[in-house]
This record gives structure tokens, sequence and C-alpha cells, in this order.
């Protein structure tokens, strides 16, 4: 598209190309990982370079902390992970248990706060993390609220894969369980993004009553039945929520 | 230069423009912001959009959440958050206060892990956030670690502000309190950054003995006398440093 500033994009792929596998690599390295020509990838290294989001040892590049200030300007423009921040820290120390703040981007949830007290997961799990929504008690609970056309075209395009073997995988299950999400307020994903992984969500909404994120309290399966979650960790669940959305719309 | 590529420069530029203060800007706003034309402010804007970094709502612009996947490059392309995170929980927990890791990038310290407790602060700290180097435990302790051709142009070039009346604020004072730091292998800030923070940091090392980080606990200035931090603080924090040092560098 004639205004599309191709530089842009490639310069942030080029980015997205270092990660925990690559945290360092030569010029070569960029040019595969984002299917640039060597001199352009060069040309965009050396100006991130110059801009001081790339460092330069030799022959290896490496992001440095100022790529933080990209996503920093996103979390101070929310005012969501400062707001939850000492509700969810309350919460973690009131179960013993991790709790997060997320909200939908495409087919994602992405954490936006979190106070984490025990790994559970494989994965650490960060600021900026994602995880499919349909398997997740925070996506379910974002996927509920969307309006029906939404839900609709997220059903038909989403792949459902199975990622343990507990996932919904099927539309219409998913479509089921969705609709008994809204109804009752929460949702409990049981082992279907992780094995030994269970966890308990409630959506936060604004004062016009919209859902806009998303708060969890995950915890090992071992240490805790469903019924359990349910009776001990769904309140205090509930009452984090409703502090938060008390916070957040200030009269 | 020939070889830096101006639209990358500016894409990151309007990123930035969005803050806490800003989260919804006009293209009138965001071509303010960052001195460029209405014209091609609206080209880098709408190559967000189609990318997924910016959101359009009628006349405003805001951030998405998917700009937190350029931050989240740095992060996992570090291991030191991940293995942090575990032994700052630990020292949180047993000290009551929040712990914190952070870098030095140019004059500034910047949190890459962080485990809160207590609302100290005026400003909410996450991930990413900066403070200046020369009136933190942290920055400290890294410019302490210069070398000394480093240190020296460091000390040239820095503007020491006065935070608070306590701050240190000419070259060789901090100078004198770098060799003292370098000496001790710790620093204590007191009130320098603000009134009522105190804070306490040390060193955290690789295998060849080079500083790569640093790992603070900060309290309120009513909780603990300095004699107090220096005998129940310290032992611990360098116990975590240790932890830290030996989890980075498996044998």
């Amino acid at each position: 598209m004639a205004d599309h500033v191709q530089s842009l994009a490639r310069g942030l792929a080029v980015i997205r190309a270092f990660s925990a596998v690559s945290p360092a690599l030569t010029l070569s390295d960029v040019a595969r990982a984002t299917g640039l020509t060597r001199a352009a990838a060069r040309r965009l290294l050396l100006t991130l370079t110059d801009l001081g989001y790339v460092r330069n040892d030799g022959r290896l590049f490496s992001l440095t902390p100022r790529v933080l200030e990209l996503g920093y300007a996103y979390l101070s423009s929310l005012s969501l992970p400062e707001v939850a921040a000492p509700h969810l820290e309350r919460l973690a120390a009131d179960v013993h248990e991790s709790a997060s703040v997320a909200v939908l981007d495409g087919e994602d949830v992405v954490y936006v706060a979190r106070v984490a007290t025990a790994r559970i997961m494989r994965v650490t799990i960060s600021i900026g993390t994602r995880f499919p929504a349909y398997c997740t008690s925070m996506g379910r609970v974002l996927l509920a609220a969307l309006p029906a056309a939404a839900l609709d075209a997220y059903l038909t395009r989403a792949r459902l894969r199975p990622l343990t073997a507990r996932t919904i995988t099927q539309p219409p299950a998913l479509h089921a369980e969705l609709d008994l999400v809204r109804a009752q307020g929460w949702a409990i994903v049981d082992q279907e993004l992780e094995e030994g992984l269970r966890s308990l969500a409630v959506p936060i909404r604004d004062r016009s009553g919209t859902t806009v994120a998303a708060v969890n309290v995950s915890t090992h399966a071992s240490r805790m039945t469903l019924a359990q979650a349910r009776r001990d960790l769904l309140p205090r669940l509930q009452a984090t929520a409703t502090h938060i959305e008390a916070d957040l719309t200030p009269s």
C-alpha cells in the first residue's frame, strides 16, 4: 500500500528477530531471520545502533535496555497496570498464588501486570508475554465479552491447537464454554494450556460495563481441587476485580 | 549519515510520543510531539496501525499491547530477569521491602526485574523505568564499576541535578562517593532521588568478575535507620546477589 513505510516495518522486524534463543545475532543471522538482504539488514542495524537500541560487539549485534522504552510507552499510557498493582499484590499475598492482569490483542492475551509467588509454568511469564486466548482463563473471559460478530469471526479463523490432552479444540465446544463463562461471570481453565496449571479469571469492566481486561489467579492442580478454587479463590478474585474497577473509574 | 534510515528513527519517535500523560493523540499531537509534518506523521501512524502497534479510534491514536513485543524481545534475550526473579521474590518476602535489578544504559539505570511489596515512591516503577544513575543506589554501584576513562567521561558530561536537598551534585563529591562504593562493594543512597526513599544496592558480577547489573532493596526512611539497613538488609542483599550470580553462570 502506498502509505506503508516499509523501512519502519522492517526495522521493527529486526528488533523482533532477537529472542531468548538468539540474544546475539550476526548480520547474516538478522538477514535470514527477517528475509531482508544483507545490505538492507545492515542499514537497519546501523540505524538502530545510532539510536541506542542495538549494541554491536564485533560481529555480534544485540538489543540494549533502551528497547524497553518502546514497551514502556505503552505501559505508561495505560493506567490499568499501575492501578491494578497494589490489588494484585494483596491478592497474591492473601492466597499465596500468582495473580495477573491481561488484555486481549487479536487472538492472544497479553500480560500487562503480574505478581508471581511460585513458579508453576515451564515458561516465565513477564509483562508482554502472550498466550493464545482460547485455552487460558483470562482469554475465555475476554473472548466471552466480545460482541457476537467479533466472536463468530474469531471462532471461524482461530486455530485451536491441543496444547494438552484437555484443551478444547472444537469451535462449537469452545462457543458453549464461552456462553457459560459469560453467564456465570468467571472462567476456570483446568490444564488446557499446560499440564498441572489451573487458573481462574474474572473480567475487569469500565464504568460503562465494557470488559477492558481480565484478572486471574493460577495454581498448581496438586494444590487445590476445582471445587476449592471456586469456593476459596473466586470470592477473593471477584473482590480484587471490584477494587480495581473502583480505582479505575474515580468518581 | 548515508546509512541512517530516517523513517525507522521517526517511526520509533512516534511510538515514544505516547505516554501516561498523553495515551491518546491526534495526528496533530503526534506531528507536534515528534517535530514531523502532518503528512509524515500520518504515514508512520498508518504503517504502525497496519502492523498492529497502533489503534485508531476516530480522531485519536493510541498504542496497542503489541508494542510490548518490542521490549519483550530484549527481556527474553536477557537471562538475567528470569534468573533473578525467584531470588528477588524470596528477598522481598524475607525483608518485607521492594527489591529490584537494574542495568546501566548511558546515564540512566533501567529496571529489568522488580518485586514490589509496598508503594514508597511517587511514581510506580515497572520494567523499563529509568532513573538518573548518579542519585540511585544501583546507579552508584554500576558507575563505580565503570573503567576509569568511562567514569571520567560520565562525570564530565553528566548533569547532576538536585532532586532533593540531599542529592550529591558536585562531580568531585560524587567521584569520592563512587570510590567508597567501589571499595566497600555496596552503596546506600539516602533520600537523594526522592524524600523518604532510602535504598541499598550491591553489584551482580559475571564469571569474569565484570559487574553486569545491580540488585537493590528500597525502604521508607521512617521504617529503618541507615545503621539498621546496613546491619539487617546488607547481608541478605549480598546473599541474594551471590545466588543470582551462581545461577547466571552454570558450571
